[in-house]
């Protein structure tokens, strides 16, 4: 049986998505109560990563397994029972065999949540990013749109990686306000996929634009590139999340 | 001097905001830092207390004191660096003798942020309220304008609070959806001042009418009924936030 589970999680307790040796993982704690529930270890297979600090409101894994003895559709409750709290099971249901959480993804979708302003919100803080200062979220706006199309990201990939094509196709990327009283705002992106560190150099070099250090055609100017030092600053984890994985 | 502070806090580490022997309170938090400040106690007035849980976007303080001998507009930056990180002082600036921020606010503004569904959502319920099952929004909406203007809230007040009169006028009721992709939404509550609990008592009744216990006119009924016990049930903290205070 080809399981596919949707489950959401809070990233600041664990040490990202992948599992690790002796570190607190996402991954780690879910394969934990598979094994609890069926009785053996399970390999699973997600949509991609996620780095610690980065929460998911929707992830997407599938493993295979035996025949279970309970209805799949029950066994996110099953599941939920042995779960941490900040992790949860919000759907499962049976694949085809050939289903593959990470190969199938069509489309991914990201925010980052952000506010600026001259002194933190402390409840704002436990889900945004603080940036300090003024930032200019029109031209953030028309950076964005430049970001659209099948675009080589090379310059927004972290130095360390050897992936084989830079290559992505962005579908959608805007900055929208999520507060009206005070200036609150997510970026939400999403494309076909995303190189490691991508969402959060992206949100760097719109935050060098929101600056006025550069011009919103910066941005096309960033892609051409092709070098990550023309790119802004990485971004840090909180206020990441991933929001949806389509298939 | 009459000093004003407005500050952020979040709720879910402190016993509420009013000081208590021996307890983590807000105000506590406040006071200690002000007296690391400046040297001596000072007694703080809040526009009002909140409940353990309960966090605030902006809550409004004062407080008299002798001259002090940095400007007050920088006295918010002196009391973060004292203070827990989940408290902010997110402006400081000075008043008239005469101004009270309890007996001088005119709009207090809650939200009540909440979904529903079938099962919680990790990332959500570090801030929502989870209500399992499906809720009727429409109708909860359309109770919500009949919340709007002055009215006896007697049926909306904990059962052991002794207040004078029960009156309040409310100025804007309506649920507000906060997502797209989820059912997320907000309570938004605004009136010239709120009886212990009636924002957590008038979100469990539009609650009842949600999962359609009651047609929305069951609000109307309620309130003139001036007898808590046709009221909802008083909905948990979680979710319940101080959002603005004016005067």
């Amino acid at each position: 049986m080809n399981i596919v589970l949707e489950i959401s999680y809070v990233g600041l307790n664990y040490f990202g998505y992948q599992i690790q040796p002796n570190k607190k993982t996402v991954q780690g704690e879910l394969e934990n109560a598979i094994k609890k529930v069926l009785g053996y270890d399970v390999k699973t297979i997600a949509s991609g990563r996620t780095d610690a600090n980065v929460s998911a409101i929707k992830q997407v894994v599938n493993f295979n397994c035996d025949k279970i003895n309970i209805p799949v559709d029950r066994l996110k409750y099953v599941l939920n029972e042995v779960l941490p709290l900040d992790i949860r099971v919000n759907r499962s249901y049976l694949a085809d065999d050939n289903f593959n959480a990470r190969f199938n993804a069509k489309t991914k979708t990201y925010e980052y949540y952000f506010y600026y302003g001259d002194v933190e919100n402390a409840y704002y803080s436990q889900n945004y990013q603080f940036f300090k200062g003024n930032l200019d979220i029109e031209n953030m706006k028309k950076a964005c749109s430049l970001l659209v199309g099948e675009h080589d990201f090379k310059s927004f990939v972290a130095s360390d990686t050897d992936v084989k094509s830079t290559v992505r196709e962005i579908y959608n990327a805007d900055i929208i306000k999520v507060d009206s009283s005070i200036n609150c705002y997510k970026l939400v992106i999403s494309g076909n996929g995303f190189l490691y560190n991508m969402v959060r150099i992206i949100m760097g070099t719109l935050l060098d634009i929101g600056y006025q250090k550069h011009d919103f055609k910066y941005m096309e100017f960033v892609i051409k590139q092709k070098n990550r030092k023309f790119a802004g600053p990485t971004v840090d984890a909180i206020g990441l999340v991933l929001k949806n994985v389509e298939y």
